[in-house]
């Protein structure tokens, strides 16, 4: 971290700051004389940003280390591998997730299964906890959707990624599940984060659709630091002005995040554009800026879906997307897991 | 809800949609013949927005009705009355919140409080529950947190204002503070909005930075919905391009929301801006836009807080704040409490 | 500029940098051994930010002082003073320009001048080049326009405000008008400012409603820097992603721009808000916030506006708004103008 | 165009609006009764959205069919094709223009111009004009730079994509160059769109950098409906919250522009991203997402470059890049152009 001092600060100011620098066990550098810097020498400094902000005779402050230390890559730390049950998710895989938004019925969820597996997905993916805008919405089937989708994914040798939304539910959606969702709006709920990274289980950290790139990882850090390094991270468009899609995809993301950090990111093309005739052409780019994988509504009557039926594709829609992945794959050093 | 079907709409499509509108107990009328579009009678429809959107023939829906009943402004309904205790926050009060960022000692807290009450600020905010960006910032003093601002306020005949992050810590909150505050990052969270809902406080019910005014109404509709009549609404900035200050201080927000609800809307100026020398004149546009009253970040010694001393007040700059604010209230049919 | 140096620059990466910087005739600073840090000394640095990016073995970049010098606040210089005609608009002045969004006809510009006039408005608004987003819409009687506006000022000794869109039009409008308006569409449309720059007249400059208050302040440079020190800074909302409201009013940037700059600044509540009921409210929040004037649509018969109908206000409406400024203006040391 | 009215419209309010319909000649059908509902009949509608939303009576209006004519794809119409020369640029092309930013001297186009030209490129970009956001900056060699470059391309067969930045520069720009860049500050320049669709020229329209989807193929309009069929336009990022790029690529842009429009989109991942580092992975994705192109910055001594360095890649970081394409191409029913 370097801070910059005023110009006219005076030198009882310089003194009270060197000070409190001294008392804190921050290691630093002051340098110049009429118009001193600052640097802290530590990665993460005993002293925020903001301490210094709001000291006198302070100009300004840049921070040149990331905020995040466990999630940040490493000159010589291979990226992480994701263990789930007996798969291993490796750098060089490219995972594919899909289901619908959420498990409406046994029936429902027993189809897609069926047909997913059958086209070789591993991992199912389906909401029985429901984070609604609004409080008339279909809210989930809670238990009963977890226990279902747990009995679809057994009979067809599936994986199961579902989402909790309060710490409260952690216990239980990590019984049932083999990789916890966490949800855009709760990326910065600190108290389900330090659940989820005191828990086992692999955790999808979904971007919250307001969160910068440090935001996204400082949130993987919170579980890292709680005791677990198996998190992936899911790119699923950000909020800004254009409205002819339902979010913005940040594709740069995906690289960016790849040169800040060892977790794997993925991308769900279904919340980041909202729209049907969108998902084919952003699956092909998530895959081709380098993306570890995709999440994708797949629903087998989408006119019916209780949720994101306007997102959500067919399984013909869906076996075309797969075999554009596994034409591409290749050429970015990926193969489809 | 108008729902406008495409122009080669087949006419079995047509009689698939009247039949699930039938099925679904929607009243609804059927318009035009070549193009037909179709009014949704009811005020909270049964088949959401995205029901229609995924059907086979549809071109595109609009909204009439507001989302959200509960928090909707009605024609003959005065606005809500919150009771605090012994007190009574009407329509025509102003409300002064201050206090520091965070409870971070018995010694600060009674400092604060007791120059506050001098100056005849009844509400105390302080947080024992922080959450922060970083999983390494301080995170607050949690239940000693809770006692010792409970204790000062006591002391000096003050409300409590204090934010609870996860449901399952409501009922501590609840037991402590004189009222409940939601944080941004939390607007979504729909499990504690559900708690806070069950419980009696009254709730404070701050704008996710990225949340829209629909959103946001609708978070305070889970409140309600959960049988908390009991809410007030705080615009604190919205997340945008700009990074001169912190967030935007949406100040159209006061009287739009004012038109749409009855619920009282305070303005809080500090995280707003983040910048110190922007509250005084942040917080007058408050008072000029209509605002129903301000919630402002007050610290004895910015300069040793350990979270957002860059935006606190002394209480000097807070004593002019006041008396900027009495000079103008009676301009705006307004009197402070 | 503080630029910081990468931990593993190479000696001779760090001397050809310093070579450059010597080449440069750039005033500089090295510090520290191991992780050096280099400062700028020159205010206006004659290698940018951008360059020093480019080189190889440089971490990050800080600009400390503004990259305008000219609009800049100075300690010691009084704020601009803008002459029209014989009127001289000071920082103690609350300006009040109203009128059409466009001049439509002899009858209509007549007819709100006079009614304005009556109310002691001095500066009477109205466009005759109408930048539209589609081609499709009415674009402006141009010269016709100018003439009947010109004609309607001298009957009722008002002075004209009015757009330019072209820098090859500078020196009609110049001819007609008492100050010029470059729109938010054309905050960067570097020629139309350098040509705004080379003439008398002052200039009014609506912020780009995606531009920072660093672009805002650079596009009033140019303006100064051609040769025009006559510039009136003004805020009409930047877009975000609430849609509630037209643009999203940045209020903040009223104070802000005051600590930063020396030139007046006005707020355009009738483009930020869209809204017809919010210009009452959002006008105080100006005044309250410190701006320097308004700029608001009235027109005698908004059902009838060839564009900007549902923000447009009538004579009674602004009659009502004009008596809430006069009301609060001495709270705010401000006289109406 | 549907135009929803209150419940409570008067009888005499709905027949003012009957008759002003009538009188503006434009087609329309009344349904419902209490709350009646107007479609208005007309692709081009005479009366805009906002003239009704300035009705009494009127509740909201909805757009059916979008605002722009020309620009949209018809079910029959093939898409354009785009003749530079004696080139055609068809739907299967990947058209790759590549070059500095800036013509900075003979010497470094003539350079950079052999270099891409050896690697087949066949459009050279650099501009001569430079709209820069400080008056400080590097403005463009400006006629010389049109002769450099022109004179670059006819030695190495190139042909030259630069930009205008005024209307009054079109006749010199279109004298030199094959087309003519309008770049994203521009993009609401509508005299500039207006002179550019006089002439022959193609022309490469940049995205505003806060424009929606709509607002760019309006401006496309402009152009088009001026007489210029030819344009070709370019996603180049928009403005966000997120500031770990410069901007943030919209690629759902991308296949969204060609849902609704018959030109050809391309993608500008230099000033999207602003980081070298991206600029291969994003033009992946653009590949990837079915743009029709890319533009590219290319630099033979970035850490010279007087704009942009940050952003340029060098020739062995373009030849990667290029091999990429062709690679990728085939899957995407695309070859290079």
């Amino acid at each position: 971290m370097i801070v910059v001092l005023k110009k006219n600060i005076t030198a009882s100011e310089t003194e009270q700051l060197v000070q409190k620098l001294k008392e804190s066990g921050c290691k630093f550098q002051l340098f110049g004389d009429g118009e001193p810097i600052i640097r802290i020498c530590t990665q993460q400094p005993l002293l925020s940003k903001d301490f210094f902000l709001s000291q006198p005779g302070v100009q300004d402050v840049l921070r040149i280390t990331p905020p995040y230390e466990l999630a940040r890559k490493e000159p010589d730390k291979p990226d992480t591998v994701i263990r789930v049950g007996d798969l291993e998710i490796e750098p060089a895989h490219f995972l594919m997730i899909a289901g619908p938004c959420a498990v409406e019925s046994e029936e429902q969820i027993f189809g897609i299964a069926k047909q997913l597996s059958r086209l070789g997905v591993r991992f199912l993916r389906g909401g029985a906890f429901k984070p609604r805008t609004s409080p008339y919405a279909f809210q989930g089937l809670e238990e009963e959707g977890l226990r279902l989708i747990r009995k679809a994914a057994d009979q067809f040798q599936m994986k199961i990624v579902t989402e909790a939304v309060s710490s409260a539910h952690i216990p239980l959606v990590a019984e049932y599940a083999d990789m916890i969702q966490i949800g855009t709006r709760n990326m910065q709920n600190y108290q389900l984060l330090k659940s989820a990274g005191k828990q086992k289980k692999p955790v999808l950290l979904k971007r919250g659709m307001n969160a910068t790139i440090d935001e996204f990882l400082l949130a993987a850090e919170y579980i890292l630091q709680a005791g677990n390094s198996q998190v992936i991270l899911c790119e699923r468009g950000i909020r800004t002005f254009e409205k002819a899609t339902r979010n913005t995809l940040d594709i740069s993301a995906v690289p960016l995040i790849q040169q800040l950090s060892h977790l794997p990111i993925i991308v769900d093309p279904s919340h980041a554009s909202g729209k049907r005739s969108l998902i084919l052409p952003l699956s092909r780019a998530a895959i081709a800026a380098g993306a570890d994988g995709l999440l994708i509504e797949v629903h087998n009557q989408a006119e019916l879906a209780k949720s994101d039926g306007p997102q959500s594709i067919d399984f013909q829609a869906f076996e075309e997307l797969l075999a554009s992945m596994n034409e591409l794959a290749p050429f970015l050093g990926k193969r489809i897991l």
